[in-house]
């Protein structure tokens, strides 16, 4: 009898769940792996998945593939879920991926190699491989990649009754909707009813009469990180997407647009730390080194700077040595006010908050916000250098290149994003990089050269 | 006539409608203002008054305080719509906040002070204000704030169509709604039901009979932040909320949890930069100078750690004044790997992927990581030492270094924050200047020692 089982009462994932089902799996009793997996959410037995090792998760799957459904494959994160596929017999795949909706669908066969998403393309009902295959037309990251085919229409001159006899009488609806659609002759959306107001309203009322008076239309060749902001701006639920010609061809929900929103949020907040995107936490030391490496290498290059600004002023450290252990102070409390104003330049962008319209303004504010803390930290710097140095020319020498680099820093922690954005490239790119490697190089040239011809 | 009119055919927000509506309002065009401002989202409104400046923004609301419904102030940022209501006049912010849901009355009132929240209060309906003060009483950031009391129940046992005719009957309903929540007779949640099963299904069916497999009730004391994750984690559109006896006392719906999903972002980037919580890209010079100088003045003693290791090896650097220039090559370079770990760690905790079933796994990766990307920098670094300085010996000390900052930086960007993280510290908070200070101070203290150690 195992006597655990009454700590389990939760239904959630917590780590004494997850270490018994590795115990059981260890021990191949498939009847308690069956007992303890079987309340998981899906979204749970995805992060169990990812969460135990790779012989674990081999030998879970090899021994209780039964629970693996549609949502476990589509919550599962990308880095390991074609070994996921690749483990479970060919049926299992084949029933999961004929519970999904279109979209699911895609986000699952986007990331498999042509010859396996052809094996699943084979398995799927005709009507979802039509699907399927012209949402794949669509670029990579499109409006059209992440919508589902799904949708529920209706002619604009409809009641409400003839609307709520059409759904009773649909065959197959869409696992979530939140809106009937309206259409013109030639499918162009025109408006839509939430189903709140559907079931609040009487039989005789047309729809067209209870539209939402916000109404929003999303071209499918539009990027997805477009779509998020305008579901997030515009608190959209749900949002008709439509071809060149103006006709409906689907409809993008808000938990896809939070899954995007989510996902920008991880690549602006990797990427700022100069982490490639695609690195996951299933990755081994190999895949994780490589995806750091190239900013390791590049921060090589921009480090030799620095170097090369202190080897100009190696007669002055040579003269006062003290000076080499006081740059690093000026040069790093540089780069955290860099990196400060870099953070609330690359998140108010992605955003929106920070656009042309107000650009000057929140440069003049760093400006001033850069000068204020420099100040601030001049005098205790300066005064701090005198105390231990008893040299008031070397605490002003310290308090002045502080004064510098905390302006230079402010100020290239805001423009070396509002440039990369200005030129079209993602502002969270490099830019922690570039911005460090400033702060540093005018650190230290800033202190060594006012020390040159202060001090010596 | 103005004519550029002709380019503002688009509804949203773009810069030259700012520049035009500044212009109007320095002109004091009440009509071209609101031809302007009228095609305008409430969210684009409030983006607006963020954007333009305070003297703009106080003219432009003393010409036009028409448009400023309740949608656009709580769309407002927190920073500035405290000003935002003392400029408009008292009949519009009371008609402004009795259009809104009890949620978004809350989220205005718990920023505003004592006296401007008893003025608000009474403005509003007996019903609205009984609400708002009931969820005043629970914590800022909690489930209980975040709520809308509004909600829509039905006893288990009724039928499809008793629903529907209840819903027809209604007086009022919330804005926006997407279950029908069924209760039992002490008014505990017991299941719900989407509008799309209801409106789907025939007359006579039970409700209960058609409830979603998986229901989630929330707490009213959970923290929002684990309300956000649910919604993300098991794509909930809504969910019940009760109180400490398990009866239902409102709703969160996912807009809701987006935007909390959506600052908690935020803060983990901001923080993770050294940056207060509280900034606002509408603070002026003074408030964002106050807001980062703690972070940096704390950097200012860490980074004086390095200049006391730096001072221990001032013999070494006099000798061989080179290293002087070299050593923040090999600090540098770890900065940016401790970083590129933190930034990992720190949002793989925020999703909740990394925990104790996998921090073993996740550290060893780390730890290979460091060790692999050390050896491949230790070989560029040190073959490019050898061959500025002809001394093998010299490419060797700044190799060895690198490789064992590299390894204290991946252990360090994951460490410190799963430190932070078990003993109840948001791990954002402040890793990133304990992480750079450690590989700083590991960074010379490696080089320098070691060059002592070889070189000397």
């Amino acid at each position: 009898m195992p006597q655990d089982l009454t700590i389990l009462d939760e239904d959630g994932l917590d780590v004494r769940r997850v270490a018994a089902i590795v115990d059981a799996v260890d021990a191949g009793d498939v009847a308690r792996i069956a007992t303890l997996m079987e309340p998981l959410h899906a979204a749970d037995i995805a992060d169990l998945l990812e969460q135990i090792g790779g012989a674990d998760r081999r030998a879970l799957l090899a021994l209780w593939s039964v629970g693996i459904d549609g949502e476990v494959l589509s919550e599962i994160d990308d880095a390991i879920r074609e070994e996921v596929i690749e483990a479970l017999p060919a049926s299992v795949v084949r029933d999961a991926m004929r519970e999904l909706d279109s979209d699911d669908i895609v986000d699952i066969l986007e990331d498999l190699d042509g010859p396996k998403q052809g094996v699943i393309l084979d398995g799927l009902d005709v009507a979802d491989r039509v699907a399927v295959e012209a949402a794949l037309a669509f670029t990579e990251g499109s409006a059209g990649r992440l919508m589902q085919r799904e949708v529920v229409v209706a002619p604009s001159h409809w009641t409400v009754g003839e609307a709520i006899d059409y759904l009773r009488a649909a065959e197959s609806l869409p696992d979530q909707f939140y809106h009937v659609i309206l259409v013109d002759p030639r499918i162009k959306p025109v408006g839509y009813v939430t189903l709140g107001r559907i079931l609040s309203s009487a039989r005789g009322v047309r729809l067209d009469a209870i539209v939402e008076d916000s109404f929003r239309v999303i071209d499918a060749v539009e990027p997805e990180a477009d779509v998020a902001y305008q579901f997030n701006q515009y608190h959209l639920i749900s949002a008709p997407v439509v071809d060149a010609a103006g006709r409906l061809v689907g409809v993008i929900t808000i938990d896809d647009a939070m899954n995007v929103l989510d996902e920008e949020h991880e690549e602006d907040m990797l990427r700022l730390a100069g982490v490639g995107d695609d690195s996951s936490l299933s990755d081994g030391p190999f895949e994780t080194a490589r995806l750091r490496l190239p900013w390791l290498v590049v921060n090589l290059f921009t480090a030799s700077l620095s170097a090369l600004v202190i080897t100009a002023f190696e007669g002055t450290i040579l003269t006062l040595v003290a000076l080499a252990a006081l740059m690093p102070i000026v040069a790093s409390t540089g780069g955290i006010a860099g990196t400060q104003s870099l953070a609330v330049a690359v998140r108010a962008l992605a955003t929106r908050s920070l656009t042309s319209a107000n650009a000057r303004r929140v440069v003049l504010r760093e400006l001033g916000a850069g000068l204020l803390n420099g100040i601030g930290l001049a005098v205790i710097l300066g005064v701090a250098g005198f105390v231990v140095f008893g040299d008031w020319k070397l605490g002003a020498v310290l308090g002045m290149a502080m004064i510098v680099n905390q302006v230079v820093a402010a100020l290239g922690g805001v423009l070396v994003p509002l440039t990369m954005s200005r030129v079209g490239l993602d502002p969270a790119l490099a830019s922690g990089t570039f911005v460090t490697t400033l702060t540093d190089v005018m650190g230290f040239f800033a202190f060594l050269g006012l020390a040159t011809l202060v001090l010596i």
